[in-house]
């Protein structure tokens, strides 16, 4: 009975303590798990990042509970899905994109029962309104249908950059997010890697980032010379950019949407 | 039996957590909640406003410790006491004036028994020493008088702002807290608002803060246009003043203490 | 079954929740308590610090999991130890020298037994694969000896001022860490002065710090003059210098290292 939280709320306010307080008093045996609350305002892309490496973690049947939602107020759906033994809450923005990229989930609904939400539903506060509570009586056994109607996962937010593309023997993706040491982190995942390498049976890899080329893969940061960039299958599964004792992202000047290419490597020049 | 924590610690040592090691060996079943740890030095206010909006979204008999606390090693008094079926420990400095404010507590003490501290006590962590342990105690069912002797809540200290006065067909509040977005957070309850227009009848309401007019009560942030200011309901509720896609903070040079008015809306000029 | 945390991983990414999803899957039952993840990166005196002042006050059998660990990748060992009814898991870094000083852990093993690590291992993030597995295991139960082969705490890196040393009447500690509030915090324990005062039979004491004399010692920062450089022993336990109202980091212009030395007052000139 586990439910982590993810949010862009900060630690300075009260709001990720007060969802505590709703999910424990609905579900007291609870256990609430913070990923983080420090995602920029409104940084779907770094959530939907996080939650896609954080989940496979977590024992099945977790409750994952993420709040990214500048769209407060308006009319976004708020999605509940299970996918893989897990459970996911999260605003219909394209939050869910990438944890549930691989294939669609078992079953989704939309969240619109307010039997399961807090009464009165606040205009400005649906962490500790709505998600809060669902969250607590999926963990508590409510049935995903007892939430709302089913949706299907087509109509769902995909976001433009949820999965690299594989294209003539190359992998087309892009930078999704940079972490606090200026590492650029990629849609393209261990994954399509292994399935580029078996179809082109390339002995190397090379990549091409803001019309600059990395060759090779390497096992880990300190593989590169000083100031000299690496590629890396990071801890979260996914093709990561750094540059050793420096910052990718003002190496290569590359933002959160740049395209990143992967393809069998040639003779170095 | 659980226990909020809200204090000016920070997140950086490790002073926190050792409350919550102190709070685990002496009631090890207790659940602690981060409220913040995040509260300015020494910011009674921002974390009187912020348990007052907190503590209700709890299940009933939880224990909340606050410790804002620029007195430590001083004579003021630490004070725990029972409300609505919540309990409360806090330095004897306002901290729970705005949370107790509607009515005074069923039972308040002066915490005195040091056979509910750590021994020794030291001269500058009652984090650690006092108000810790004696959350976990309260948690496991020590009784408030078993803590020391009973004070009447009149002599409880309160805060120059703790309630806004109601006078004339007006409400005289104040500007109590800013947050992270520049908000600002008046000590005007929905409920004083309400009652404002029971009594005077009033089909709109405006707002002076700063010597500027806020017209109307809107719903939400976003019921502004751009750069201007708007007072809604916030999710504490209580009035907040805030400019959309900017900062109130900034727009109208205000601070924590600084005086608003509520009245009768006139016909906009 | 309490687990506490101790980590330079920040609080905006989401790796410490990871490590409570890889916790939580092992030995569901199992208390997480964050001490800190705020630990500068690479700072293991500030960590080891933080460890030797927190762990006294969490209960018996809980176990300490430090994850300050730039060597991630490279050769360094993961000790396992038990020392006073408490675990501690660590890299052999020095960073369990200061918790450790007194005497040497009972027991402790390096930690190499794969069986109790997550599958695959991976490069960059042991925290997750080794750290967190390993301390839910010993939560669980398991026997420091089935974690890997004993080792002699003679061959676990210390640290160079991991204890301070006494020679003819006198202590030469080292500043260890800075707070956030400029104090400089010693590895000279409230012990080793009791133990001078002791020997040499002083009535007071001073203390020498980059050439500036401190005469006595203070119950609290606020029995000195404002400006003025005091010392107290901190609520952790060991000799700090502080500045009331000021810094004494600034004032000394000292950094973690820094010599400092403890003897009998002589009379204020």
């Amino acid at each position: 009975m586990l439910i982590t939280l993810l949010t862009d709320f900060g630690l300075t306010d009260e709001f990720a303590g007060v969802m505590k307080g709703v999910i424990l008093g609905i579900c007291p045996q609870a256990r609430v798990v913070d990923l983080s609350h420090g995602i920029e305002p409104g940084g779907i892309y770094q959530a939907g990042l996080m939650l896609a490496a954080s989940y496979p973690y977590f024992p099945l049947g977790t409750v994952h509970c993420a709040v990214v939602d500048s769209g407060v107020g308006s009319k976004r759906k708020i999605i509940a899905a299970s996918h893989g033994g897990h459970f996911f809450v999260a605003p219909d923005n394209g939050l869910l994109a990438l944890a549930l990229a691989d294939n669609p989930p078992q079953s989704a609904v939309i969240v619109e029962n307010s039997a399961y939400f807090l009464n009165p539903v606040s205009a400005t506060f649906h962490g500790r309104d709505i998600f809060a509570p669902v969250a607590a009586y999926l963990a508590k056994g409510v049935a995903l249908k007892d939430l709302g109607p089913a949706i299907d996962w087509q109509e769902v937010m995909s976001l433009p950059f949820s999965r690299a593309s594989v294209e003539k023997g190359k992998i087309i993706g892009s930078i999704v997010a940079a972490d606090r040491f200026g590492n650029l982190i990629s849609n393209v995942s261990a994954k399509d890697l292994r399935s580029l390498v078996e179809h082109t049976r390339a002995t190397n890899l090379e990549f091409n980032l803001s019309g600059k080329t990395i060759f090779g893969l390497s096992r880990c940061y300190s593989d590169a010379a000083h100031q000299s960039p690496v590629a890396v299958i990071g801890s979260r599964g996914y093709l990561e950019i750094a540059v050793r004792n420096g910052s990718a992202q003002k190496f290569f000047g590359a933002k959160p949407g740049a395209e990143i290419w992967a393809m069998p490597g040639r003779p170095k020049k």
